[in-house]
């Protein structure tokens, strides 16, 4: 019992780390939430901000979010500051479109919510919504490497909107059903 | 909220619906859970049935598993009818090694779960522990097709072991963690 | 060797028996290509229809391409033709945003060409262009079900735009390059 | 043209860079395609270690595998260099059941072949056949870090043997059909 409760905590602890790096990294769970309110507001009309992120609150509170995470934001940083070793170096500096594992990480917080995750995903890849499109631009002619920290977001925004799809599936759309 | 009520009764009663359709290909959740007990046990080795019932349970309470375990099974069906057409009927009859539909769709069971229910699947699939590998013998020289079920059943005790390793992830292997 | 020659003789005949199939359900291969040139054509300005098509002929010719196609048209056939049970039947039927099973045959298809066949998928499949968009339209208030067809025509264009994106990855953009 | 034999002759120099870095780390590709050979051998009697072989160097040959081994590599070697900030070092470290992310690498490679890559790769990753169980081993009471690396073999190995698998599908088992 006391364990499970153990568990929820490092959860807890490591959601506040993670939030703390991602807004070091200049990303706000409302940036996130912003995505999500435009990916699935079409859907929703009666949808909030308040559900959406409640809903990206939820995303990184999962494991292998968290895990996915801490790993892309790790290979950004090293990779900026010189520790990574070529060809991989240069292929991440780049954000060579075919490099793939930016994606695969991304894939991965999706996949957890089906295949529904994986196209919302797809969407914000190519459409480049929000602080997505703005990351580049923010950093442009500075050595900060986003290569990982954009699909990150795409995926946990994605990743938010499909949660909220399959919680309110069949809801009659009634603003009294969103809490 | 009564909306969200109405979603949990609609998965309620697709899960006493798929039960029953599993039953009725000679598959009970208890078989399922045996294979379940058989992966996990090595790993906690106060597992019990109890436990693992319940998160086979768990697992049959998701929509996008039942979904997949309609399909599948409804494949299997209109193939032992007659009503699959040429070349797909001989393909889905012969359990065809690389057909690769079968567990494709298993695979979307046990991505709900992350990576580690990929990797228990895979095992299941190659090593045919408990009922798995007695569905082709109990139905041999008969006209059944369970070229589906056998790893629809193998992802759901794939899954539910996941479901338990995510659980009990840093438990101290006290019995008493166990509810 | 000569058995690998009739493996190859019989991807060619099923390829052919699947361009004949979609060609019944409404599709060419054209349709599809238009697509393709559509989603690659910002990312190489000298493509031309002839690579788009090449590139779907090889995608057609694929094993795991052909039994996704197949399954997922005879699940479109089968539904219309009342031959799959409840509560299967109308979930198919009403192309239910939930079911799941559609995208996830579709991400088979796509999945043989690494992760940028996803991204590619998740966005034709938001912005339905070309023959997609029409599939529906073309069939309303007919009783014709299309809810596997036109995820599997997006994942072919996906695949076939992913494809062309490999081969060309670093060619210099040159017509001369492109045969 | 020339720009495809330029793309070619990069991978051909990322293979060559790629044997040199796993040979560093103790793996051969002979060490692969043991495992492979393993895998393969029950469902073709006459297979040869000169078509293992032959398989592996045609998966380390494809972009998407070659940049997930560079990826992995990396991770390891920089974990043990201590250039990872925590909690991650830790966590890579300690090879954690639950990180996920080496699965994820190593799914990344499979998937490329289809589900039966999928499952090849769970049964490696549970059975630690040949060099995979050797690895903890070898380098126990050293601080070397082999957390993605593994995973990465069976990848690889699971990867050769599912190209085995979809070349040889249909062959009548006669040895002269093993070039």
């Amino acid at each position: 019992m006391h364990n499970i409760e153990k568990n929820r905590l490092n959860d807890e602890k490591k959601y506040a780390l993670i939030v703390d790096r991602l807004q070091k990294r200049g990303v706000t769970q409302k940036d996130i939430a912003d995505i999500t309110f435009h990916l699935q507001t079409k859907y929703l009309p009666q949808l909030t901000m308040e559900v959406c992120l409640d809903h990206v609150k939820r995303v990184l509170m999962k494991r292998e979010v968290q895990n996915a995470i801490l790993t892309g934001l790790e290979l950004d940083i090293l990779t900026e500051q010189g520790k990574v070793s070529e060809p991989l170096s240069t292929i991440i500096k780049s954000d060579y479109g075919l490099y793939g594992l930016d994606e695969i990480l991304a894939l991965s917080i999706v996949n957890v919510y089906g295949s529904i995750g994986s196209t919302n995903f797809g969407f914000v890849d190519k459409t480049k919504p929000g602080i997505i499109g703005e990351l580049d631009k923010k950093y442009e002619g500075k050595d900060t490497v986003n290569t990982f920290l954009d699909d990150i977001v795409g995926a946990i925004a994605a990743a938010a909107a499909s949660s909220i799809a399959h919680k309110y599936a069949d809801a009659d759309s009634k603003p009294e059903n969103f809490q």
